[in-house]
């Protein structure tokens, strides 16, 4: 199936726009707990409450080959009917991407991907290539450095526009085998809103709500497409840390179900 | 020791500004060895040539948490005194760009990564706060795809000046701990000219010779810093699969010998 139908079977069957953010931070975990045991507990808490599960590498990357392993038991733990987005922010040259995308896709078994487009069209094209697999191109970030560079004046054939919009220009373009989506942080809610003006059909995936300040009912309203779908908001530290006792698995139902209907009451 | 400390230590002693790219293709490897066993045989065969090894990241996750392992080893075994950069092109909001930064220098050992620049400041700032570690930010890449972003004109404070020029002038405030360089792709000699003049200081890391077209002459005489050091150029499919026989040690540290010496002339 392909990815954003996979997707869309997930947003229905569980009326949720809420990806959880599998990131673990051992410091903020219940005592004595391992990660695969604390994501296992997360999954089956939340399973019926998410479009999406979003690990990001690095939190594994940290633990090294254990942490690898720990990643993909992870992901094979996840119910097969839960779409999982690897946030990985890679790029390379083309043979390079390549086995990024092998590794992700194939060797982790990931649905989708977020890649970095600063490496032009041929670092993304091996992600892309994969027609089942879903790649979400980071377009405007939820941090203070989006500013540096994706919000710098850009002139291309005397037109200007911001460098996030020339992204987003590219993605749509190289949206050749209808797998491509992008990232647009929650703490931009109305450059979100041009961009949804620009793309009405693509689907927008959100980090930056709770922890780094993202608004929820702003979000909605400036991200959302017309079908009251195509945007995925992601939350991860506020849902998997909000108790670090024996019911931090409850607690993260908790949050999670609120942050899910809380979403839906804008939708 | 501080990073570009290290690094000259290694271009004196071995009078070299070779780096060798580690990035193993079982494919094109003689039959029935190990990636390990590879990685080993090339350092032996080279470890007297180089300035650097640079293993990029995306060949060893294919492998999974075995790659990891395989990574880890490698660097391991590479000699004491060889530094070695994690070509990992990683960049993510700021406590994961944390946890990357410990994943490579803490976890994987690195001396040097090089990073995506795309998310700004804080991005970045977890790699360079390591004093002693080296950060190489992408600037302009090797790659066809660098057209799209890198190359695009900016407008900043009604300055117009291309995308890869911003980022140039970035690493160079950012450069606090002196341990910045930049990732510029010998396909573009007369744009490394120009960054040459711009930055007069600073390391640059040339991929791009070899295999993808860079010509060695014009990338000396581009990028060379007026002490005859300053650039490490990048050669990696070149040396390592110059045989595939049992010879491919010795075919390695020829070929290797040959470019070292190549890159010499021109100092």
């Amino acid at each position: 199936m392909k990815f954003f139908s996979f997707l869309e079977s997930a947003v229905n069957s569980n009326s949720s726009l809420l990806c959880i953010g599998l990131d673990p931070i051992p410091s903020l975990m219940p005592l004595g707990i391992t990660v695969l045991d604390f994501n296992k507990a997360i999954i089956d808490a939340t399973a019926d409450m998410v479009c999406a599960y979003k690990p990001n590498l690095a939190f594994y990357e940290t633990e090294g080959e254990r942490g690898w392993e720990t990643l993909k038991q992870t992901i094979e733990y996840i119910p097969k009917n839960i779409p999982v987005i690897a946030d990985a922010k890679r790029g390379d040259i083309g043979n390079t991407s390549q086995a990024y995308a092998k590794a992700l896709f194939e060797g982790l078994g990931a649905h989708a991907v977020t890649v970095n487009p600063y490496l032009g069209m041929d670092s993304v094209e091996p992600f892309t290539n994969y027609c089942d697999k879903g790649v979400f191109i980071l377009c405007l970030t939820s941090n203070q450095g989006a500013d540096n560079f994706q919000k710098l004046t850009v002139k291309k054939d005397s037109v200007e526009m911001k460098l996030y919009e020339q992204v987003g220009m590219y993605a749509e373009q190289w949206n050749k085998n209808n797998n491509i989506g992008i990232v647009v942080g929650a703490t931009h809610p109305s450059e979100m809103r041009s961009l949804r003006k620009a793309h009405p059909n693509m689907t927008f995936l959100v980090p930056g709500i709770g922890t780094q300040g993202g608004d929820i009912k702003s979000t909605m309203s400036s991200g959302l497409r017309t079908d009251g779908k195509g945007i995925i908001v992601n939350s991860s530290r506020q849902i998997l840390y909000a108790s670090n006792g024996p019911d931090f698995a409850k607690e993260a139902a908790r949050i999670a179900k609120t942050l899910r209907n809380e979403l839906n009451i804008y939708r």
